[in-house]
């Protein structure tokens, strides 16, 4: 059985694609050049719809601007918009990881929206004279503007998902801290138990942290905004009319509805990944933190019986295969997986961008993956650990009680009344007798019994520092 | 329509399964609970063997020991062959970062080959009552000795690809430095001219790293041979008789062919990820010299006529969707961002192996996952610098040639005739005035003619240092 | 000969401290258990300063509550005077990398203040008896809110030298960028010769990434105005009394300039590191960029006869020991080892806080030190490579121009005149012939000579891509 | 006042030095041009006396070559030795990272040799004419073969103060083991409750840890004993004359007392830092470990009321400036945070080294630098954690044996007489009811009483996995 195909001519010379496929023979070299992933960019449709986008806009542009003939710009807006709309995406095929600073994608786009545009024309796929994926769907563009323009429109749709996914866990840390407002227990530092607050308060924290974390990645967010679409080449224009970014620009934003602005010096925005190694660097924070807070529960609930026993993750699988009735914190633990990925491709983001030369950075490609897979995983982590993990946990309210009452760290509280070192004595009386601090200091009249009661009511003690902030 | 499905019990209470899923509710709960990469563990085919093998070791240990009935044995052995022969994969569905330190990996397995075994004695898939997934298929083991030896096995083989491809890789370097074993160039040191040298010798420094390279590669895979197989829970071999992990050992050993070791601690080795570590290091090593001598090809194929145009790549694709006839580096340039992912990668399994607690590190399927992509991308940037680059590079041999006769740096050669200051003096002139050191020598009358001239010969000049070394 | 000593009492027992020493048993004990890198805290004078002004502030609170005498309180202001004017600074003696997360050099800073002041009020040192420093000095206070405290108004004012020094490397680049506005040369994508641009061009792009960094960091260092003053142990803010944290904030405040502000959440606000790791994100944003800046430095300089030869940097010191007139970029050289070691900071300090438990980070000293390390090598590269290197820059205009004039990248300009495909065409032809693109396309005749001449004038081809935007 | 100074001259025109300055006019360029640190050369005494084991090393060739007159070897071998006695150690001034590939490194130690040697010949410094810095003290070699060389000697002494250190914390570790070999206790996988072993096994595990760890760095110091003296600039060897290489290398292995071996490809081993990033994974490789030990050493005891209780560190100091009686884990603290050090520079080594161009990597002093602080760093940290922490560890021996009589993880050494799914179900009502797993086998006639009875046995439980490899 032979497939049908035609031939398609490049710098290099003839080759035949199949003849039902949307990119051609850039797209097809580009295949065989780089076979290093197998993740295709259809793999990331936010990717390939901003691809889509920018072609549309850029069309749209040089129709305005009488470059392109209104028969052709209505088709490769035709085609785009297909594309935007879920379709032709297995036409994307190049792998994600290439050489050429993404000029493989942006030719793999050409092709597709030019042989889709053909075929809405009446003309068969590859008949290139009547619609050129260079001549006219790239018309006024570089990879060089395309590129890094549609991975920024990218990232800001995937980002948002992201802010989505740490808001839902956000309130379910937040519905705890209201949950466990009541429920008082011992704070810890260095592991080492220090004076009382309350489980809510603990919580509260988690909640407060994400919420930071959202605020500082709505904000590198916000420079992702800033594309370089008209500088073509190396940033200086060339072949690029005047007005074509503005009007470039100007449709780009109204297509994906974001504020998009030109960057003032294009020759440097040409060569920068900055915005870039900003994003990975918040989305290290919220690594960070995330993997924290999930260190915490997994000690927290540590146990059943040999471990701190404070709080219960809901049990989602079986623990172990041969250990009967284990129930393991598997979600905190995945949680803390992705964080440790997204670490690293923090520094395999700073590595790409670092390497840059001249007007151009070459490794935009890695970049885009790497932030590709920490947005999208960490998205992954927060709506798990929300659904499969915080929502479900309880409190062993009565032993962290006890755990208060039974306390040295109470002796922190008579500080002002009894003074630092007579306070270090009855710690080390407590802690090498096993005897309880109130009974001490009664014993030793250092304080009346009523005024004893009164510091040491729970109340008191946990303070408010911070349960309300939420 | 309706999905037959087969109901099945596990500690949470009874959930439905596909009728003709050979996965069972462990499987289906642990998908539920980590949607994190889309990346199923059928995507790393070394790990499914691996399993396998693993299991049919334990059913031939068990069987040997009376433990496990021979009827019963036969049929876990033959699904293992099954699997191990490429069938099955494809049940294999567990996203491959997971928490649970990989329990869901081991439970899909010890599924998939129960259910596997039990048609293979006529009984229905879910008929666990004849052949149980954790009471046959996992007798006498744990995850937490099942799933590390897993990733060694599995790991040795990719390794042994990535060994190939290097020495692939190693021979294209070779090959050209034998070819370029005449070529006079100018050798640089801080991007600044220095002395003579020859092409040769410069593809030759290739050569070698990957030489050494490869031996690092084969020390630290020694490493990987050591496995924990019969330590169970916690290293101390609870549930596993007597006999067991000395048989279970024995049985890998042939399955695979590779002269596993039992580590002589248990309860250390199953806790520590130094092997991984260790073997990411070296990964590290191979990807920070391999993006070195891409930045070198980069460098010395700049141009055609801005730059140093020293050698030439073989054009694969087309440059630059706007500059007509440009043709890029893209080769090496994908390579590099490959070696900036490999040295991320390195990081996650650093802070992974760094997370481990007490008697277990949880987070050893990053590791994996990281390790794998590691190695199986550098394995296909090998091969592919290799076929689609090095092979083709040519040398500007006249030109280099002519850089070596203008150059100052040929003073370095009259030092110690000389002497440096004098020398010092020559060079400053030679640069000030854009002359040859040559005649500024004679003209100063520093030198016989004669005696400059077999002083100045390239074949001196460009001494021995490392040509015959390949 | 004997050394006279005091002795001195904590909860271990009792210990000779030499009799001149400001610090006391809690500083002795410290500098013993931590000898790891010799480097002291007084090696952080920013550090030392900002810790005698909370002590400072928080004393004025206390006198202002009624809790602190006012006789002790304004022996311990003047005793912090004293250190903010530089005196004293020798004692702060305990290694600045230690366990305990600050504690030690709480403790340090309590004992020599206190102990000052003792002098000031005609006590020996060590009568404790008169004030104490624990129960004086540091009363309302914990480490755990000092000295978080301390260490971000530190980084404040090491982050204002940074900022300054970015602001002369900037001013030094845009002089350039002016000096060189007319010099033509070719741009360069992924090391292969693109379209023309300016000199100026080039150098305004690294201008405008230290202008954009420079907003980055000051984004930053807003975050850390935030602190958590008054929080005491883990937030709760037990033993401070209402009205503390306000008082304290106030005076701190007025004392350092800084418009400070108190963390709504203080149980939040004591565990998270999130505003370190952003400020060390953006660090090695910065130091990402600087490094790609002298990458391209000595790139552009490299030669000087067998290399780019665009530029030439000022010579600062003979370059070899072995080759005469050598001359090397030392000074980007050494910027790039400082951009290396703050990425690798920027790892430890990730480690470092994702390291934090439950209520407390005890990993902040680490913190601190790497942090310190980033910005004051920062800003020593800074200023090294303004004026030691950008200054000095000079221009090889002729060399440059003739790179132009002969270059096949001028055939992109005429690709909306001739077409992609022809344009390919004419490029082939001049890279395999050598000949220029101008004559093969007047040969061909694909346009006008008038045509094609107002085509290639400079000034079109460089376009207006960022000049200006300086 | 003024100062003597002395007139000297370089490439760039002449400069006063101080007359009393053993380093000259190189030096002094140095030192202004890297104003980085403030940490100079002399802070690494390794570094130094390796610089001047291989001046005299060179020396002694030269003069066996006939190249370098008796009297003028003879001066510089007695120089060298003052200085590998400890002697003028402070004129090693410039900044440890410093631009040049070492260069100014090499430099000083020229002139510090050439200006003692013409004292010793009866000369005044700065007679250069008598015997010279470059044509005398640095004959036949460059800096590109002398400071590279020089690091692998200084960091082989330097490694082998860790492997002691290394060799002390597991004789410490080993004890414990020993004196734990009886205390019964709860193993944990995931920080929940596994099964029994004891704290000797534990405490083993780190000492084989630590054994291993060795044993990698053994190897890694291997690959550190191949040097490339003799390669000058480029590894050409120019200049240095047959005979030059073997002689030096012979003395320098004479002098150090290393088994030093010349690399086969000079050209290769010039450009290559392999052998320092492998040295690099190596001690990343025992930070990763050393952290995770002390993790757990926190983790066992914390407490001393509300954590797990199972250990107790000897107090080293008191913990807290609030909270009377606290003690803190402040020893592995700062284990931990070397740790993050040690793998902070592992990636700025990585860096650097992948940033190495053609013949040369420049950034070998930042390498230099980050391994030398992760060496020395490391060895301080075990040998503190030996002596102030681990030695002092006592036990709660009833409590844990409490814990493991009480704990529901013995159902799984009923496994294989029971079932998993029986044992499961046992396992859930224990954990439901509180009650114990013993007495609910024996409600339910599972298990005879006696069976029962020897089965948990805890010799039985805890197995042999690993005590006895130590």
């Amino acid at each position: 059985m032979t497939t049908a195909t035609r031939s398609e001519h490049d710098l290099l010379g003839d080759r035949d694609v199949p003849a039902d496929a949307y990119w051609g023979v850039h797209t097809l070299r580009a295949t065989e050049n780089f076979p290093i992933t197998g993740t295709p960019i259809s793999a990331y449709p936010h990717l390939v719809d901003a691809l889509a986008a920018v072609k549309e806009a850029a069309a749209l542009a040089n129709e305005e601007l009488g470059l392109l003939a209104p028969k052709k710009a209505a088709a490769i807006v035709a085609a785009c918009r297909e594309i935007r709309a879920g379709k032709l995406h297995d036409q994307f095929v190049v792998d994600v990881v290439q050489g050429g600073a993404g000029t493989s994608t942006n030719m793999n786009a050409n092709e597709v929206v030019a042989n889709r545009a053909l075929e809405l024309l009446g003309h068969a796929k590859g008949e290139y004279r009547y619609l050129h994926p260079n001549e006219d769907v790239n018309l006024g563009q570089s990879t060089n503007d395309v590129y890094p323009t549609a991975v920024k429109i990218a990232t800001v749709f995937a980002v948002r998902g992201l802010l989505d996914a740490m808001s839902v866990l956000q309130d379910a840390f937040a519905h705890k801290a209201v949950e466990f407002r009541d429920v008082l227990k011992m704070g810890r530092t260095q592991l080492q138990d220090a004076v009382p607050m309350t489980l809510g308060q603990e919580f509260s924290a988690y909640a407060v942290m994400l919420d930071e974390d959202r605020s500082r990645l709505a904000e590198a967010v916000e420079l992702i905004h800033e594309i370089n679409l008209g500088a073509t080449a190396i940033g200086t224009g060339l072949n690029a009319p005047a007005g074509y970014a503005e009007s470039a620009r100007r449709h780009l934003a109204a297509l994906t509805g974001l504020p998009l602005v030109t960057a003032a010096n294009l020759v440097e925005a040409t060569q920068d990944c900055g915005a870039f190694v900003q994003m990975s660097g918040v989305l290290k924070r919220i690594a960070v933190k995330l993997s924290k807070s999930c260190n915490d529960l997994r000690l927290l609930s540590s146990g059943p019986r040999a471990g701190l026993g404070e709080i219960n993750l809901p049990p989602v699988q079986a623990g172990s295969s041969i250990m009967p009735g284990k129930v393991n914190p598997v979600i905190p633990e995945v949680v803390n997986q992705v964080a440790f990925e997204v670490i690293g491709n923090d520094v395999t983001i700073t590595m790409a961008a670092e390497a840059g030369q001249l007007q151009l950075n070459a490794f935009e490609p890695i970049i885009l993956h790497s932030l590709s897979e920490s947005i999208t995983h960490l998205r992954a982590a927060c709506l798990t650990l929300a659904e499969r993990c915080v929502w479900g946990i309880t409190a062993n309210t009565e032993a962290l009680r006890a755990t208060v009452e039974n306390s040295i760290g109470l002796v922190t509280a008579l500080n002002p009344h009894i003074g630092y070192t007579a306070a270090t004595d009855i710690a080390k009386e407590a802690l090498a007798t096993g005897r309880g601090v109130a009974e001490l200091v009664l014993e030793k009249g250092l304080l009346p019994a009523e005024t004893l009661a009164a510091l040491l009511r729970p109340e008191v003690l946990a303070g408010s520092g911070g349960q309300a902030a939420v």
